[in-house]
């Protein structure tokens, strides 16, 4: 494919006018072409206001129908996987084989949200017929099902270019849900985003929806952002990236003179609390696995353990030697962006000027602008509890020791953390049996719990959850990850002594879609 | 009972040193005794630290307890119920007759409430099963429910003194989904209040549950109910009320450091659409049941029909007739709150200097200061559409008519509408058939559609939507009636390679309680 540097505009292109940037290499600090246009004003109202346009058409497409647009989005994704895989290589210099496999787990996400949509059952259709008899006052024939919410702006992540951006997760289950999607694509890689914006352009052609289905706009500031967020036919927003930004955004949405729902997944600390057991095990294998975790993707993912806490107990003095090895003898990194790896040398010197820095790789020199070295700071419990912000993430290959006295301060450390996407248990089932107490309150502080694993690493299915208190998101009432982060983008709409005529397929009497439903609260018999 | 005037503060009751207010009978503008003291600030960290407290235990109280505290409450509302309609009808001047229906409704809403978490399906059970040998990696075992978000702010509504108030669906819900409930009083029915959360405390030490599972502070401005939205261990707040006030609880919870969920419903006019064979058929009657809806409760229901659309049509300008005549002839009514009168004047004076009061009923001379007469405003399309400020509600016994050409008009009007609670058409299927394209604009607008029937009346079941896009309510995505009010207040946490001895009884493998989950998004066969 030709890459042109222009925003997608439905059916057309966006003009070449708007102010001009370029994505970098991060490997080597160089340009990448071609120039990419920031989108004007007039480009953002368009992209709106086709996606508004197409919303009256696409929210009474089929499930099935909106499954073959998404099962075709992914099959071209699958197609062009080497392509992909390469631009999205210059433009983050993650490792090829990374890349290849987040090109498969971006077409498994839009078949996931495909299987949902087609199999129907999502939309919670409930029945509570008419009782006309019943006294003092007849009951009058009730249904309700979730309906989609209208345009939907999603913001690209740097960190996934395909997983979380384009045709990631947010625009697959908006799109999924029935609502026209409005791409601000992410700076960073704007060679990926437009070869993914172009598959998908084709495959609304194909499949004969709307064009405002699938718009996408380039900018390398805030402007379209912003302006996309305020507009009154935006109906709702997702967003990952950094709590500044994200909050940032949950402001514009809340003081919109008509406020709409904002998600954003912004920081996450992701604390790991290490039992006794654990360590007695394999400290050595402990400390690998865990090097291993914060360093993935040089540290860039949201569920980073960046935070973990380790009694004095057997195992413990090895496990930190190893660990401090590990770090030691690691290699430099190249982050995402010149921004970030500002941003992670910032925060990782403030972090030194408070805490004992452990270990640290040694960078190449000369270094690029991208460089970051992995780091291991070691705190006391006192101190993460009296300095709470120590838990907070630092977006790069570094992490917090914290050295606790027995495994029963964990409970002190739990209730003092905020947020977080997840929260990581290591130990055996004793260990953790007496550990039952902790466990209640770190569900209060994360939306995904694990046991004996390493929270890199997101699943995408049908029990995922990639949300949490805030500041690891802006609503913990949902997610962003797997089959349940549609619920984002509907609504229930009740339908009162509607004719079978004029409702939905859903909720009509003789269930034309075979569907799970509630009538009166409980499983209608299949049949 | 005896009243004392003073908050309910778990096992305790506040003091008497706040400031002083009584309730006034809106009939004679007397006031009522005891008098009533508001909260002072400590008394709302009290009363937060209190239901923060509780939180830790009742959060893991089973559903099945739950469902017996909840019809505890119930039988004892029932037990009461005429000295809580007594009260009421002081503290209201609404009818008897109404009062103790309502009773009756806020019990049934309890009961609802426990037969949905006794059942226990309501926490959206999700199992994804390991597995170890899946190519490149192995799936982990994720399972993921429902779990309560915390305490939960509860602004009690002065129209449903005892259905929408302390006892109402919000803290019915609230305390289903396993949140303790902190109750801000309305102060137009502080003895109601008292009566309410007597019982309440009462079941509470029944059922052997933390004392601050529920609480409920006074007060007679805005201060208690400001400090409550911005405390930091509030983690939801539920409100029904004015848009003014709906609106700065919003942006009060929006711009916390750590924002939270609050659910407002606040403004709806609940706009019907006559079509012209519901003309044909009975215009006479037409009258008749709009003017009962729309005058229903003084006017003071969320649902209030406040704009009907009429054709130029056979039958019109005998309804036209019919209904100036219902108006012309009606008595004057009391509304709540003398500021409810105030605000009623206004509203309908600003209204007549823009669009012709075509009829009202007299008032009675002298007439209290809570007094209001039913009045009919007509307009026509051309001027709703340009003013779509006429379509906002008027908190009282007035309507809307907007004279349309012909039915082909709706879709015009209907475009220019905000988001409202409800949207009706009235018409025989014909007719409804041949407007396919309004409902399906008037989907996007109204969280319920009805036809053939008055907005006002909501039944309270599995299928209900009491919820629309704003200003109607804060979030489209929630209702704040029927059993699906209690998903605002619970999010969803996955347990990744829990063993079964730590999971909740919802996710292991045996289903111990036999409710309806999904195994790899199917529904799991019983057994």
């Amino acid at each position: 494919m030709n890459l042109t540097g222009t925003s997608f505009l439905g059916s057309h292109r966006g003009t070449a006018t708007g102010t001009v940037f370029r994505a970098k290499n991060p490997a080597n600090g160089e340009d990448l072409q071609p120039a990419y246009h920031a989108a004007g004003p007039e480009e953002v109202d368009q992209a709106v206001k086709l996606a508004a346009e197409a919303f009256q058409v696409y929210r009474n497409v089929s499930g099935k129908a909106r499954a073959g647009f998404l099962r075709r989005c992914a099959d071209a994704l699958d197609a062009h996987k080497q392509e992909l895989a390469e631009r999205a290589h210059l433009e983050t210099a993650l490792p090829m084989a990374r890349l290849t496999g987040e090109v498969g787990r971006t077409s498994n996400q839009l078949r996931l949200f495909a299987s949902v949509v087609e199999e129907g059952s999502w939309v919670n259709a409930r029945i509570d017929p008419a009782l006309p008899d019943r006294q003092p006052l007849p009951r009058p024939d009730l249904r309700s099902m979730l309906r989609p919410l209208g345009p939907v702006v999603v913001f690209g992540a740097s960190n996934f270019p395909l997983a979380f951006s384009v045709a990631g997760g947010d625009t697959a289950s908006a799109l999924a849900a029935g609502c026209p999607v409005i791409v601000k694509a992410h700076p960073a890689h704007p060679g990926t985003s437009e070869l993914v914006a172009a598959l998908i352009t084709e495959a609304v052609a194909a499949e004969s929806l709307p064009p405002g289905t699938f718009t996408m706009l380039f900018d390398a500031g805030i402007e379209v952002g912003t302006a996309l967020v305020k507009h009154p036919m935006v109906a709702a927003v997702a967003f990952t990236g950094s709590l500044n930004a994200g909050r940032a955004l949950m402001d514009l949405a809340a003081a919109r003179p008509q406020p709409i729902p904002c998600f954003t997944e912004m920081s996450s600390g992701n604390p790991v609390f290490v039992l006794p057991s654990a360590l007695r095990k394999s400290p050595a294998e402990l400390a690998k696995n865990l090097f291993g975790s914060f360093t993935l993707g040089a540290g860039q993912f949201c569920t980073k353990p960046g935070v973990v806490l380790v009694p004095e107990a057997p195992g413990a003095q090895a496990f930190f030697d190893e660990l401090k090895a590990l770090v030691e003898q690691s290699a430099s990194f190249d982050l995402l962006t010149e921004g970030i790896a500002r941003t992670y040398r910032r925060g990782t010197a403030q972090r030194a000027a408070r805490v004992p820095l452990a270990a640290s790789s040694s960078m190449p020199t000369p270094h690029g602008e991208t460089a970051a070295n992995a780091q291991l700071f070691a705190a006391c419990l006192d101190q993460l509890i009296e300095e709470p912000e120590l838990a907070e993430e630092i977006f790069g290959p570094d992490t917090l020791l914290v050295h606790c006295g027995t495994a029963e301060d964990y409970l002190r450390a739990a209730q003092s953390l905020q947020g977080h996407l997840t929260a990581t248990l290591l130990g055996d089932e004793d260990d953790l049996l007496s550990h039952r107490a902790l466990i209640q309150v770190l569900e209060q502080k994360a939306g995904r719990l694990l046991i004996n694993g390493f929270p890199t690493g997101v699943e995408v299915g049908h029990a995922m959850v990639h949300g949490g208190p805030y500041p690891s998101t802006s609503d913990p009432r949902f997610t962003s990850v797997g089959a349940q982060a549609i619920y984002r983008f509907a609504k229930p709409v009740c339908y009162q002594n509607f004719p079978q005529s004029l409702l939905p397929a859903e909720l009509q009497d003789s269930n034309p879609l075979g569907i799970r439903r509630l009538r009166e609260g409980r499983a209608e018999s299949a049949g």
